[in-house]
Order: C-alpha cells, then sequence, then structure tokens
C-alpha cells in the first residue's frame, strides 16, 4: 500500500468531516461571532497531513470495524491538536508569529480571540465525541464515553497540558535533577506520544476492539508517539531544543532508536492481515518521513 | 428549608469531591508539574457558593435520584467555571489582578501558567465526566455522554466561549445593529445562563430524570440563570456595563423581570413535592440573594 495514496484518498474525507462540523455552527440558530469561528477555521484550513486522524481511522480499520466509526473521533482529535497549537504560539508562551508559513491565530486575529478560538476548540472536541448521544438509544454511549476519557486524559494536566508546562520550565532553566535525556523524553511523551497513542486506541474503541485489541494498540500507540517525536527531533535539527536532544543522544544513536521502536510497534499488530495494512503504513510513515 | 442550612451542608460535600479529583492528581503514577496543580488549586480553594454544583446535586435529587448521582457533574461545571474566570481575568482580556479579593492566577503565577491551567480545568472537567468508564460496564454511559454533550454545548462557541468573544466586542465597540438590550441579554444567556441550564438539566439527567422531566429543568434552568445574572447584575450596579442594562431598564423593572421569572421557574416543577424543595429553595436565593 502506497503511503502518498492512501493520505490522498483519506485526508478529504477528515476534511469533510471537520468541515462538516464546522459548518454546523455557521448555520445554528443560536449566534456564533464569526471572528471566532474565522479563529477556529484558521488553523484547521489548510490542514496539515492529519496524522492523528488518519491514525484514528487506521485503527478502527485494523480491528475490523468501518473507519466511519472513528470519524467523531478523528475531528476531536484534530481539533485538540489545533487548540495546543494556538495556545502554544501565543506571546506569553513561545511567542511564535508564523505556523506552516501563515500567520498565527494571535497574529491574524489577536490575543483574546487566539485563547478563546483554541478553548473552543478544545470544548467542540468533546461535543463531537458526544454528538447524537441521546440517552435512549445510545448504543454506542459506552465506548464513546470511553473516548472522551482516553483523549481528556492525553489532553490534560497528566498529558499535553502538563507537558506544555514542563516545555516552557525547560526552557526557561533545565530540567529537575536526574538526565537532562529523559526529562526530554517525558516532556515529548505528554506532548505528542500520548495524543498519538489516545487517537490509536480510542479509534480501535469506537469500532469495537476488544480488550486484548485495546491492550496491544497502547503498546503500538506508545511506540509510534515516541517514534513520530523523534522522527519530528531529526527533520527539525536547527531547533534549539531538538538540538539538545540530538545532541545528548547522537543522529544516528537516535534513527536507531526510532527504528527499534517501529519493528517493536509493528509486532504488536503482527498476524492482523490485511486490514492493518494502514495502521502499518502510517506507522512506517511517520517515523520514518523526511518531511 | 433554610438556604443557609442546606448550603452548609451541601458545600463540603462538592467542596470534598472537587479535592478529591485533585488530590488523585497528585498521587497518580504519571508526573504532574506541581506548579500546574497550584495554579489549577488557586481559584478553586477556597471556592465560592458553589452554585452550580449546587444546582446539579439539587436537580438530582428533585427527579427522585441521590444527590450524589450527579456529583461528577458537579466537580465538572465547577472546574469549566474556575477555568472561564481564569481566562477572562488574563491580561488579553479583563485584565482583572483580583478576583475575591485574592490575586487572579496569572498575577499569582504567570500569563503561561494561567492559559494552561485553564486549558487543564476545561480538560479534565470532561475527564471527570467520563471517569470509571469502561466499555464493558459502564450502564451509566448514556446518562454520562448526554452530560458531556450538554456541558460542552453550554461551554463551547455557542456558549460561554462564544458570549465571551462578543462581551469584549461589546466592551470595545458597542452592539450590532438592534436594541443594545437585546444583545446584552444575549450575551449573558450565552456566558451565564447556559452554564446553570447545564448544571441542572444534566444533573438531572445522571439521576434518571424521564424526558418530560427534562424538558421542564430546560425552562427552569433557562429561567434561573437568567433570574441569577439580573440579580448579579442588581448587586454590581456600579460596574459599567452592569449600570448599562440597568439604566436601560430601570432597577425596579429589573427586580419586577426577576421575580416574573422566578414564578415561571418554579411553575415548570409545581407539584414536585418535598423531593424538589432544595432545587426551589436554590431558585429562590439565586435570583433575590443580596449577596
Amino acid at each position: 500500500m502506497d503511503v502518498d495514496a492512501y493520505m490522498a484518498e483519506r485526508i478529504p474525507l477528515v476534511d469533510a468531516a471537520i468541515e462538516a462540523r464546522i459548518s454546523a455552527f455557521a448555520n445554528a440558530p443560536e449566534p456564533i461571532p464569526e471572528r471566532l469561528l474565522g479563529a477556529m477555521r484558521h488553523l484547521l484550513f489548510p490542514g496539515g497531513k492529519r496524522l492523528r486522524p488518519l491514525f484514528a481511522l487506521a485503527a478502527a480499520e485494523a480491528v475490523g470495524g468501518p473507519a466511519q466509526a472513528a470519524l467523531p473521533l478523528a475531528v476531536a482529535v484534530e481539533m485538540i491538536h489545533t487548540y495546543s497549537l494556538i495556545h502554544d504560539d501565543l506571546p506569553c508562551m513561545d511567542d511564535d508569529v508564523l505556523r506552516r508559513g501563515r500567520p498565527t491565530v494571535h497574529v491574524a486575529y489577536d490575543e483574546a480571540t487566539a485563547v478563546l478560538a483554541g478553548d473552543a476548540l478544545l470544548t467542540e472536541a468533546f461535543a463531537v465525541l458526544a454528538a447524537g448521544a441521546d440517552a435512549e438509544s445510545a448504543t454506542e454511549a459506552p465506548t464513546r464515553i470511553l473516548a472522551v476519557a482516553r483523549l481528556a486524559a492525553a489532553a490534560g494536566a497528566k498529558g499535553l497540558v502538563g507537558g506544555q508546562v514542563d516545555d516552557l520550565a525547560f526552557e526557561a532553566g533545565g530540567s529537575p535533577e536526574g538526565t537532562v535525556h529523559a526529562w526530554l523524553a517525558s516532556i515529548h511523551a505528554r506532548k505528542t506520544a500520548a495524543l498519538f497513542q489516545a487517537s490509536i486506541v480510542a479509534g480501535a474503541a469506537l469500532a469495537g476492539a476488544t480488550p486484548v485489541q485495546r491492550s496491544r494498540l497502547e503498546a503500538f500507540g506508545r511506540d509510534v508517539g515516541i517514534g513520530f517525536q523523534i522522527a519530528d527531533d531529526l527533520l527539525d535539527a536547527d531547533s534549539e531544543e531538538a538540538a539538545s536532544i540530538l545532541r545528548l543522544q547522537g543522529i544516528d544513536d537516535a534513527r536507531r532508536g526510532a527504528e527499534g521502536l517501529l519493528d517493536r510497534a509493528l509486532e504488536e499488530i503482527e498476524g492482523w492481515g490485511e486490514a492493518a495494512e494502514p495502521l502499518r503504513v502510517l506507522a512506517r510513515f511517520s517515523i520514518r518521513r523526511r518531511r
């Protein structure tokens, strides 16, 4: 399976689902400030490679379900990823003026709107996951609530937010006692790997994964998430922090480490057959990519 | 039933549930930055009157359930209320340095930590609602997912966040065409009433409310939420915006309007008997309070 062909087929599906959700706002009877909608859309469109949503869909297929079962999660996880970028870019955090070659949200709009657009995307992520739920008819409720729990854990104080707090502290003054390398790994695990892992595990859960499948995908997701982050550092070796990891570890060591994670991840889903091929293709792409 | 005695009994129950949730972080195996935990706690303890959580518990009782059924929601709604205060106080928004007589979070910590503490509280609110959910055993899942949906709708782009965006725009340059009074009412409905309404409806849903009960409580909750906001404006008549509402409407008119909302709200739950008495007591207190 060719990763480019797979992405070319699947990314428009994700884009359309995000677009449908955002358009539903614009057409809602309740007033939605246009400025807020614009700021929420700013980084969502045009999107990036939508890797987290694609992993959610591929995980659903890998456990024998339709990819569509994971579509609400795919939208939710991209909204959370986007909110985290908007807030990370704020003047009080990384103070970035460009993101993917375009002005960041607080530059294109203003700081208050950027904070609020992030807040809205984070909140709407959970709304998407709960959408259509009804106490009378929600046979999907148990897996939906599990997806909410998994996503909130990955995004909250133990995950994304906690990682960002420690990342800012690291940039300001270094690591606590203990090795710098382990500390940076912990920050990256929380800032990046946790959301990949949640996308994969919750995506599979929405498609009816068994407990055994879910436990395999927990391990697969953790390795792929960390491998993705190493690939990111290798691509981004001119940034100060990434360089500091690579200097500590060495570029060849880092590449070998990533390959080891990939091998271990693929072993977890060995024997899962053709249905798991998208998951394998995405794992290889994420860890070996040069772009 | 005496409102002070009721609050004296119930507030500690809410405080203990919030404390238990935050302590669970502090004792978790995953690292949680101490600075983040401190900033999350800063406005949560000591708390205010915990009105939103108390309404959630009272609504659960009113439909014949145990108050405890609504405890996860009570914690979640207070976390969301607290996150919104932290973000509203930021320099790029209302730029407040004091809240309940203490330094605001960005003053006590810093701006980045305040943004992230708000993000964490918002995320953890949904984690609390989903906690304990498991695809195998979650018989409560349908009402939990309904509570997630209701809370996310009240807090998101159509509710709290959208109201804040329009509030900032109003302070900067006034209302769109149409009457100022209706515009301010719309802002307050989204910034305040929506979360009261969600606390009441979702609290009842978690205790097994019937569709008829839920629909009555939608109306009750809307009226109580707007009535609460009018009472707030009457208490806070020295603030510029509140004064502008009261100037438009007149203080006596505002009081009469609030009493009318209270009457209508109480009619919605007429005949609900003794179990609904806490709900009535809280409604009267919220709308007639002088503190």
